[in-house]
């Protein structure tokens, strides 16, 4: 095991990209693409890097690929910024195992989220992540994403969880603001608790109200932007936030070209193949945008000024 | 592969219960519960038998124990009826990786939902399974469970797939009739299709309008009871079926002792341990349950004589 | 009060159609196609007419209209069949001067749904029910219609308010048979209650189930086709059942040319209009379908033979 | 008609608290309580009043009721602050008609969600509002309340609707921020609009990100904290904001201490009793908080410091 383990200061502060997986084929990872994503990424100056959450299509892919993936990404991370690899599965031991892979490869956190096929009541929750946690070798980070694990983590639960000290934040996904503002409450003594925010309008309320930052998935894509965002947020320069919350729903364009619930993922891998970052081949059960979808996003990102390089 | 592969008469006409997965321990398997289970199941006259299914708890099984019930089910079957094996996963290449061990071990087909972590759109939906097909060792039954998977098969979208030969079926469990008759109307073209539904108050009604049998959970207890409505509503013998729809209501209070999902499974299980049968332990992150809640079950199996011979 | 109140034999058998409401514009009824939209519903041999529900778009319409709705109905059907009214409101108040104006019309029931704006809680439900009971003047049918009222009548409900003597019976319309099936198997101690289906893909299933037949949109349509289902359902004569579904089916084909909600009653409207006999204006916030749409349900008629009349 | 009609100032900030509806018994109006009630707001220094909204329990009053409440408080306020009144109805009719009411009562705007018992789409509710708004004598805010309407305001129908002069803001209750900003991004033309939060957690969030106010519940119990917030948030006060957000979360207790969607009036309701200011008698379906719940609502009063003076 990795002894580096904990070495993150916590709370951990600022944007926490969740990254795509960059895929070739069916089950082969674009390798090339990762090395220079990985350095698009940590060259915005972000916090930490997510990966195999729900952005890096981590339930899609194989455990052969996940492993891969998570080895070849701490390598290319190194000691620069804390790597935290998704671990959800609806298996318990499938869980575990991805955790202790993700601890040799040099991951500092593991990100769990509720199972996401039998809907647990909260007092199994409870239980299972008491459970978990004991088998982790890892810190935990809840992930509360209930429109796709059909489960949300009530207030009540957090704050049971939080006793636990293993458990060491929360990433939020459930677009929900006064539930965030009533976590932030709730888990007041856990100082040392981070609180992520997943929508990307949301960073700036997030951190207004006494979040920590973001783990926005336009970050992949414009990781200074998120970054830029969380500072003035942090320095409560009002005006500024405002001006960069519109360049953020500038960006937000990308995610309502496609129709499904894919259309977030397949705007930011195609945004970042036409910048010339890695491939956009999705996993199943979806596929990358075709050319009439592609037009538009190369005109998002030149109204961006986000391809001018690559003109 | 297994020279038998196909070699059951189509469509499967009667009762294919959803099978429990006997549990001793967190990833262990209760062997021995597992062959009086079988026996019990398979004495109740049953057309076939599905496991791996959300009854048998699949998705929260780690792959190891997967493999290790589909083969100690098939060897225990042998060729008295076909097996059914759900493949359902979030991973495309884990799915086929799956049904290419059933195969091995003998199955006669497998069975797969929308994948369910990410919801697919329809046309994604189609492709996926046309992807799919072409992989796998055996014919395929689709598996609607939108309240788990987040995601329906529409009409439209099963008429196209019921195209495709090599997929033979669909077992519906959205517990919507409307639906099951609009089914029965597209697809006639494939007489060779299988219709089963899996809400057990709805078998009769089921069999009735047209289709063939019932995936219904409480065949576990009681498989005879099951074989004899689905007789009975063949026969079209009205007043029988009745009568044996009140026996399959009284048998239902055993899945509104628990509050949560897993309240049917455990109410199942649970049963099975009063019975003699199997253990009663639960794969997380549900438990079993425990004296109060047992004690109802054990008076509902009483007044339903299932308890007669256990003394 | 008219003295025939409760002047109906129980349970109310057959088929009590959801008459539209023929409007010529806004807050103005079609009143020559009033008169013939009740000749030409109970030409077809209907047990009852069931008017200002869901299809008669009775929410929509201001309370003098609807009003004056109940009083021409009421008299155009004078003593042929029993008009059940819908006097569902989120006002109690208002419930409680609709039914009293329906019965000075003549009608012999009123109809409720939960209030629909704010959700009761189920005992909240119950008590709503038994405060509106005590001020009604007529019998009272339940309405369960959780779709649209956000609110399901829960089986402990229905089974508690069935002790209330003036309540008569239930419409329900969630399109769930298991629901069905319990509320059949709860309530057997009222031999009297009256228990209705909504969908009409559903019809024959309730009656074989022990239901007593179906309040089904299309028989403003088609009444004679719906009274043979009923029938045969009745007769248990399995294979009739199969063939007068399959025209159900065909018919089911008006209620999918529109995308939104009110698809159905547009279906229904524009095939009235097109058959000669009322005109297809739509209370606010719904419009009738305009020519694109109104050849597809043309089409659909003449398959049906259902315009050959008109040449 | 009231010739001040428009004489608000636009766009109109701040807080205007949704007064709910003083009863002493069904239909029957605390025409003392609501004297004191309207006192007690004013005196917290709010911006404006909105009644018969949901918190007013609008949709559950008779018509009678809800036309003495809109004369009574219209000349209890008199010039002090605009009154805003909710006028939202399932028909379109009486919607128009408790407008013009309202005008006559001297009322400053009429305030309307999607008709709220058949779901429009889109395209049909941007036309019933074209079709609304001609028939107004007063401005218009739009209600967003999807969770009782089953129907959200789509951002692209807002903007259409923005195009119409006699609409001048919207109040969003729906609770999702990112929505909350994609308004203020996408209606930016309309510099007198106003937009206002439902949410009392989310109203400093609202300001920060460039609304104007809360239309909070809570404001009832306590006006002074709300307006104290709204000023720390619209002066980027953030160590005030995280201050004054705390006490809204010590009073969101109130709304926790019932179970069903009525808990937030009851615990209003039941606060404003205690503090000796109205009845809390609800209209049905609802009742007010019991002995029980009532010592909880005292608690929580006592530790805000809020029943100091009742002794």
């Amino acid at each position: 095991m990795n002894t580096s383990t904990s070495s993150f200061s916590r709370p951990l502060r600022g944007i926490v990209p969740p990254m795509v997986t960059p895929l070739r084929a069916r089950d082969e990872l674009d390798s090339a693409g990762l090395e220079r994503l990985v350095e698009h990424i940590l060259g915005g100056g972000v916090t930490g890097l997510f990966i195999l959450g729900t952005t890096g299509e981590g339930p899609s892919l194989s455990y052969r690929l996940r492993r891969e993936f998570i080895r070849r990404t701490c390598a290319l991370v190194g000691e620069r910024v804390p790597v935290l690899v998704g671990i959800t599965d609806t298996s318990f031991q499938e869980t575990v195992q991805m955790a202790r892979h993700a601890a040799d490869a040099g991951a500092r956190a593991v990100v769990a989220s509720a199972p996401y096929y039998f809907p647990a009541g909260q007092p199994e929750l409870v239980e299972y992540l008491e459970h978990l946690v004991r088998e982790l070798p890892l810190p935990l980070f809840l992930y509360n994403m209930p429109s796709l694990t059909k489960v949300s983590f009530d207030i009540d639960t957090v704050r049971r969880l939080a006793d636990i000290e293993n458990i060491v934040g929360i990433k939020d996904s459930s677009g929900d603001m006064s539930y965030f503002h009533q976590l932030l409450q709730s888990c007041r003594h856990r100082s040392d608790w981070t609180f992520l925010i997943g929508p990307e309008m949301l960073t700036a309320d997030a951190v207004l109200a006494g979040g920590h930052g973001g783990v926005n998935g336009g970050a992949n894509v414009h990781p200074g932007l998120f970054m830029d965002l969380y500072r003035a947020a942090e320095a409560a320069d009002i005006a500024a936030v405002r001006r960069l919350q519109a360049d953020v729903a500038s960006l937000g364009a990308l995610y309502r070209i496609g129709r499904h619930a894919s259309a977030i993922i397949k705007g930011i891998k195609c945004a970042l193949r036409l910048m010339g970052i890695c491939d956009d081949f999705m996993a199943e059960p979806f596929h990358c945008f075709r050319d009439a979808e592609r037009a538009k996003v190369r005109r998002i990102l030149e109204e961006m000024g986000l391809l001018s390089e690559q003109g």
